[in-house]
């Protein structure tokens, strides 16, 4: 058991505080022979970097990832770098921890924030930029996330959108998975990320934040992933969302709304397929079912509350049990859900990556 | 590893098909010295026994528990039957598991069901009853549970109700936690419960099924509970409830809602309380702030589908993928959300008592 | 983490006393399609029941296995019924739970044996027959092993022998695997053991016991099994042995003896050899290089300290603090190194189960 | 599940290769509130560091740690860095990687190391130094052991010593502690260690090597830790020597030797001691009975191999399996058991810290 590892066999240990000297993982697990250079980290990196639009916290961090173990390049290997079977160490040195006052926030615990819980729990916390708690931490999920893609076959296909930003929800006839890239929300519906960008502006300027939507989908892969009972791949996807900064809520499928739904409309009828496989002709289940995925989409979305470091005051209490008010400073994102999309995709390639050998390993398909 | 087990030092391992033998589990890591009855385990599973209104499974299964090991008693504990720390194994033998022909289920996938990804991952499946993926592992489940209560601190109260069957919310300014045995929906609100009656009536005579969403509560949780950032609680609870039988959501305090707030309205403001604690003044983050437990109450809900079996014909495929029609007789629940309320309270009081051990182990305190 | 199983893609957990109503495992991550039947487990736990010569201790039980899940049988299958990759559980029932007078080990510690470290962990103790530390647990473990070897590849071998009892070693140049069965010491070394015959005999009647090492070995087994760093093969194996009852020791391949060897001495030479394997010129290592099997045959030897439970008065403490003498009464191996053969098989089946899978899970190959 | 990680609530992962660019690990689980400076960490990694004498390597590393995460220090700690509850992630870079010609390694199997069995496994593997393999990785695990220590009660003494080398048994009469430090063996009989000087200087010279047998022994340690069945004190011991590097057996208390025992020479006869305990009369069982510690000092010993890379010339086959002659050059440790000895301590204290947690998370007991 550890707080700070998730997955089973393909299995990523996290470290690092916000304003520490550096952050990382460890991922254990990973087959060999798979062809993996630092760059391959970077890309997913660069994604989730602080500071590319005035929509994300100013912090300026390189977030350069360096890879100090398990790997290896030869002649052999025609001068290719390939994991080997042993744990790779990924390290990502913290560069911007702007020297500041720190007194309020570490005398003041912060409303929506964890410091209070942190204190009733520990008893001391490294409260510069929030510490352990700190989205800092999701940079480490991203760069395993990066490798986990590559444990994946090829066919599969992991992307994330942000659906909704405050109670402003995407048109999903205008979906465009190539909009992701184009505007700074990762919004697949061009004419809402328009709207966004007022809107946000609109909200940072009262100093205020909200929340957001995010739909991550994964769309290739094979039936059969997953695990009844306690390893169902639904129950891990909710547990690796929920983990996530800021979420409140995951759902796959038609999620809450399948409650208001009757039997006959929520059955995935089947019609015979080609290849041998059932063609589903609706996916309310968001593909899976029994724990187990059927080879349709997996659809799963979380919330992400509002960010909870806003410059409007807020009551609080000190360390010593005396009211307060409190203003958080400080270079915060306005959203902080925006950001959680190269996270939520991370996540779900974890998952699936672990699924993936656990699978082979219990039943010995590939 | 393990698919079928749950928690870490409060760990649960389940066994049993639907139709098999008999049905049960393994708590493995319970603290010893705790006074523990075969009454007190038949107790929680009696609530959740089918059968026991005409909105259930008409299925007659005496659920009774037998206590395997772990416990002891002699004129030292004066006559009371201990917990000795070693693994209590709990047993529930089948007793109805009704002769019938399962051809159609054998050869045919109900949609909405397990039965098409459990062939996909196994190449063979357990067909009568649903097998592995009935609803009926729950009842291992609620026999856990009723230990893990026994392990938390007299002051931790979990109560769990159904807040919404179909389309049809309660009313939470009616909301009466002694409501909650008085009719057989686990309801909160008793004009929404009378309301229920002849509403799920008109679905069962339908031949059709409904969702539901179902509300757990913890009081009295001591804050520090929970861990970041992989043992998180809120992750732990979103993985608990997401395994029961027909689950699609999780969320925990505002859940989806929060999405639409803003910063100032979401932060639960603190003031100064009694015994050195801080007051919150809203409870939108259900009592967890990153990841662990602040001392207000911890809010969970989470959404059934409906029923799959149904009455009305689905359009299906064979094991041989040949199109099919299918109606799934016998005996079901036609709101499956309602027996997951004494199951919610079950993982809801497993994940607490886990981490309960979990925070003792680390932390020291008790 | 559980205290009470081992191994993590194949994991038994085991539970159950000694004078208990039952015991038994749960096996989870079995791979489906594999045939098993009661059977199966009966034969090998046949092996290791009580009473079979006047050498082991003449408790009366069938050792009668129920097989309660994870297991289906239909037309399909032809009738043989086959796992079905859900956990299995097995059941064995107490029947000679000999009503006698406990209350002299329920007042004393006995030398030797885990009464006082149970108390003084835990509080409490069922102390009739050992309870929970009784050498009757095995019976679980030899259950679990049956299926293990059905895990791995048909030309892995498993065989255990005793190869010392008290101070007397076998002589290994009259090394006979079919003699193992035709003693009642699975003793490979005929003359030896008639031999042990008359030798134990009078350790018997003398109220004594003695020590016993054992020496198992796996042949056939693929190269590449097991993993660095922490997960070695032979690690996994260290502990699987030392967790069986009055265990003191574990060696592989040349073991202490290879403390006092020279590196030339000790390297195992490799020669060109078919199939593209090297051809080992000595097994030094025991098959396992690096906590990885090289194809060489595995092996393993571990000792067994003699039986606690004596006729002979030994100086003890009661509960309470007072000094004390002590006879344990009843119906005791006078080498419990004897029984644990069957019990070295099925551990050293069931690690090599546990690889085989993780392996598969990691690597792809079969 | 992890092949790099060992321990639960004390849980330590392991990265990093002999000629990489740095290695390390994760502490994961630490209780809060510790304190831990780079310097307590240094001190143990100074013991093991190659180079100190002409009896181990002559690489030249300075193993200097540096703490990326888990510990805070401000005022009001005074200044004093204290552990945080969160992942401590320590970091060593390798600074001595000689370039050197690795072309016969390459291609080459050594007999008695691992570089057959890694490619057997995972088809490639970096064989620089010995890769993964190599004993460098242990200063990981002296540099948790160093945290481990802290976690401890005061009382716990854990101190280990070379006991044999070659076949060159100490003299048990003349141990003092006080001269492991005192000499370049760890060895506790000083007589003995000059002997050693002189034969290893010969068995150096030879181009031959030797192995050694070491015994680790912690004192104060409470009665209750550890756990059985599978949780054994003794059982993760075993687990743990075995794991290090070049280690073939592993035992407890009188070990091997108990198998040649009668039972009334075996059993440690108890008095009524003082503080309630039971005063022991001896210690054949090292400390553990039925896998949890008694309170008496915990007894265990382990042998290690002769260093495998020697100058004497060994037959061998290459990668592409033709028949090859092999010399291992470079700076290898004639006696590799020496640098065992911190390695032990480290293991030990790791264990101990990890089952301190595991108690008190069951049975609350501080």
């Amino acid at each position: 058991m550890s707080h700070n590892s998730f997955g089973h066999l393909f299995r990523v240990t996290t470290f690092g505080e916000s304003h520490g000297p550096a952050l990382g993982c460890v991922v254990d697990g990973c087959p060999p022979g798979i062809p993996l250079e630092a760059d391959d980290i970077q890309a997913e990196l660069d994604r989730r970097k602080p500071g590319q639009s005035r929509f994300t916290t100013q912090r300026r961090e390189p977030d350069q990832v360096r890879i100090l173990s398990g790997v290896f390049a030869d002649d052999r290997t025609e001068g290719r770098q390939l994991t080997t079977g042993t744990p790779i160490a990924l390290l990502i040195e913290n560069t911007d921890q702007r020297s500041k006052d720190y007194s309020e926030i570490r005398d003041s615990y912060r409303p929506g924030h964890a410091d209070y819980a942190y204190d009733a729990k520990y008893g001391i916390r490294d409260y510069r930029g929030g510490g352990r708690s700190s989205a800092r931490e999701t940079a480490a999920r991203v760069a395993a996330g990066a490798i986990a893609r590559k444990v994946l076959p090829a066919e599969v296909i992991v992307q994330a959108a942000l659906v909704q930003m405050g109670p402003h929800a995407i048109d999903r006839a205008r979906w465009d998975w190539a909009e992701v890239e184009r505007n700074p929300f990762f919004c697949p519906d061009a004419e809402m990320a328009a709207f966004y960008e007022g809107y946000l502006d609109g909200i940072r300027k009262d100093g205020s934040s909200v929340g957001a939507v995010i739909e991550v989908v994964a769309e290739g892969v094979p039936p059969g992933l997953g695990a009844p009972i306690y390893g169902k791949l639904d129950a891990d996807l909710a547990a690796a969302m929920m983990s996530i900064n800021a979420v409140k809520g995951v759902e796959i499928g038609d999620g809450f709304a399948s409650a208001a739904l009757r039997g006959e409309e929520n059955a995935d009828e089947m019609r015979s397929g080609n290849a041998g496989a059932p063609t589903f002709l609706a996916n309310h289940a968001g593909g899976i079912l029994g724990g187990i995925a059927t080879g349709q989409p997996i659809v799963c979305r979380f919330a992400v509350k509002p960010t909870s470091s806003i410059l409007t005051p807020r009551r609080t209490v000190t360390r010593d049990n005396r009211d307060a008010d409190i203003v958080t400073k400080g270079r915060h994102d306005p959203c902080v859900g925006i950001r959680a999309v190269p996270v939520a995709e991370a996540m779900m390639a974890c998952v699936l990556a672990d699924h993936y050998l656990r699978h082979r390993g219990q039943v010995g398909a590939n």
